[in-house]
């Protein structure tokens, strides 16, 4: 008997009829003689229709005072769907309960609309367990010091469901999703892209971070530090699977680099088209520069992506980063307005129309020349490298836009990943 | 400056249009220098939309736990409407801030689907105002001793905004709706049915328990009870009417019986045509007679109306009680099955198509004769009276549901209701 914890998305909770199978799943697993804990989002297109009503009557302004409210209104998809499927459970002949966040409770600091899981306290749920029920717990929100309902940003009902594995000391986290596992890169753009049976933890916060939308950054970062074992498959697999083929399919993340020691060195291609970049060249080669751009970047909320500043000659140095694409005008302009008139003479460059391109692999630590032979690949293919960044597991390129696909599938050809692992 | 509690029904937050009228209004009373709270239901149709998306799972049985989560379900509707009016009065440059049932908190027993308001702690709430923020809170719904959420039964946001101005010590509680107050009688019945300026606390309760459908009656009870004055008045008109008139329409509950002195012996003509009546006839007359048929219904969940019993002769008497149509059948098998067999010879007879009709009025505790009145006008019509019951305030008579329009009309001519009171 293991304590399991599924997460189901809002595909999955999309109707009665869905819903009915995932309490026909869940009960199946609950019969097998496992605890559950189920963690399902709210209905598809709910939060959306939600936030929609609230846009309607919002003043524009951002307050806290707004984004409280709106997360009073956004929590209350996720309740409907716990209520759903419990009464789902229980038809299928099973005890179940379900929790608000708050009930729980998941405490959060009071950052509306993007908080952070602080504790949660495990006592209610290991009771009704113990009494042999089926636990069903909102995804996406909590409840901060003040007894306020926050909510943890769009798809944080994963991260929800692993910071319960991780508080519950879960077996295994299952991650119940439209897509069957996490592939060496999005088969959309490769034919050949293959499902990775294992990946490892800091493979998946590479891949999740560069723009693979199976699984919130967030979520991965929470199963990496409490080490909880989390499983991406698909809710699109009957409910009446066998249960020990269930158990197997999909990606596992896993925190076990001895199984990789003999696997590839490259394990997937993220990448990510969305993006804008914005250069300073010749500013000032001093202290405080990097601040003196990215302050008021900041300030305005504006997310920087990939940062690059190379050494300076003659007391000048160019300054490159990405934003998303959507901020690229308000970039530009700030930057016109704010750091161009104190930036000693520097010059605004910019491009909307750049991608990010990256190859991800625990494998790289220990083997040199992985970055030169990702390079020699797309000069084989006449791209042009804008920008590179490296980490211990990963190196990016930012290419022209257009460039994109031909990078990606000359990557994965280059890296073999189109063959199963030795 | 006055604590006055506003009370909006679903067709007033039926859409975003509506809701920021609803907060115009609102802003209105706040910016006169009331300290405001408001007590809105959930947006028209969405509670049927959850119960009916519940409905679709649910195995038929009503277990507790079921209904815990019909609660769990139900109760979000009005979570969306406290989030966006508190939206809405921040668009409007208002301060304003949103509380669930849970948040207040409002205590209630444990009684899912149908609970009852134990105390309400107005701190946090006395806070808020203080702070200047209009303060808005879901009705319908509370928490109980565990941590789980209830509700208060359909049309319970009534009882929750009067709990609140009880608890709050409000100096007014307006409950806006779809009628401009409360009427000598159903103007669909009576066309010269005239608008009541003010009617006592027990006449709206028995108006309310009679069939009108203007407030919850346990609304009104909890008005009595803590002697909170209460305004019926219209939702549909403009939100910037000018606000002292606003502030006299509709129709004040009061507990100033000297207002009435001089009025009409009469005040209103109440009816529910929803009703079936049901007679034992010749059941043994002895001691628990009563509870011997009442009972098995009480057993099963069928509330009675009234309830007559008159002197027996020979050993025997006549039984007969009301009960909702809907439950006739149910009812009339259950003392078939269950009663019948043990009463000693009884007979058992009953009639679905019945109707009551009643006279209410306080001015009938110091008038004699009142009912005498009535049923003389009953038989100048040729109405057949079948039942009859009476409390200070209030004569109820059972006719044949063919005769109900012709003796309200009657009754409401005969006692002068179409007539300004002197």
């Amino acid at each position: 008997m293991a304590l399991i914890v599924h997460k189901y998305g809002g595909t999955s909770m999309g109707s009665t009829e869905r819903i009915r199978n995932v309490a026909k799943r869940v009960a199946k697993w609950a019969r097998a003689g496992h605890q559950m804990v189920v963690v399902p989002s709210a209905m598809s297109g709910e939060t959306n229709r939600l936030l929609g009503l609230a846009k309607e009557l919002s003043p524009g302004a951002t307050t806290p005072e707004l984004q409280r409210e709106l997360d009073m209104i956004a929590s209350t998809g996720e309740q409907v769907s716990v209520g759903l499927l419990a009464i789902a459970l229980q038809a299928e002949g099973m005890q179940a309960v379900s929790y608000a966040g708050w009930q729980v409770p998941i405490l959060t600091d009071d950052s509306y609309t993007k908080a952070r899981i602080q504790s949660i306290d495990d006592k209610r749920v290991r009771c009704d367990l113990e009494a042999g029920k089926v636990v069903i717990i909102t995804g996406f929100q909590g409840i901060d010091d003040n007894g306020h309902i926050t909510t943890l940003g769009r798809g944080g009902s994963d991260t929800s469901a692993v910071a319960v594995a991780a508080a519950m000391k879960a077996d295994e986290c299952l991650i119940y999703t439209d897509v069957d596992g996490v592939y060496t890169t999005d088969p959309r753009i490769v034919a050949e892209a293959r499902r990775l049976h294992t990946i490892s933890f800091e493979e998946m916060l590479e891949m999740a971070s560069l723009g693979s939308k199976v699984l919130q950054i967030r979520s991965v970062e929470f199963a990496g530090k409490y080490r909880v074992p989390l499983r991406v498959l698909s809710s699109f697999t009957p409910w009446d699977i066998d249960i020990a083929e269930e158990a197997k399919s999909g990606t596992l993340i896993t925190f076990e680099e001895d199984e990789k020691m003999e696997q590839a060195v490259v394990s997937g291609i993220a990448f990510n088209r969305d993006e804008a970049k914005v250069s300073l060249l010749g500013v000032p080669d001093k202290p405080g520069i990097a601040y003196q751009i990215l302050g008021p970047v900041a300030e305005a909320n504006i997310d920087v992506d990939v940062i690059i500043q190379n050494v300076g000659h003659d007391g000048k140095t160019d300054f490159s980063f990405t934003v998303h694409r959507n901020d690229y005008q308000r970039t530009m302009d700030l930057l016109k307005a704010e750091v161009i008139p104190k930036a000693g003479g520097a010059q605004l460059s910019g491009d909307p129309k750049i991608c990010k391109v990256s190859i991800v692999g625990i494998g790289m630590r220990s083997h040199v020349g992985v970055a030169s032979r990702m390079f020699s690949a797309l000069s084989d293919e006449g791209i042009n490298i804008q920008m590179i960044t490296t980490s211990e597991i990963k190196t990016s390129v930012v290419i022209d836009e257009k460039y994109m696909e031909l990078a990606v599938r000359a990557l994965h050809r280059t890296f073999d990943l189109d063959q199963p692992p030795a």
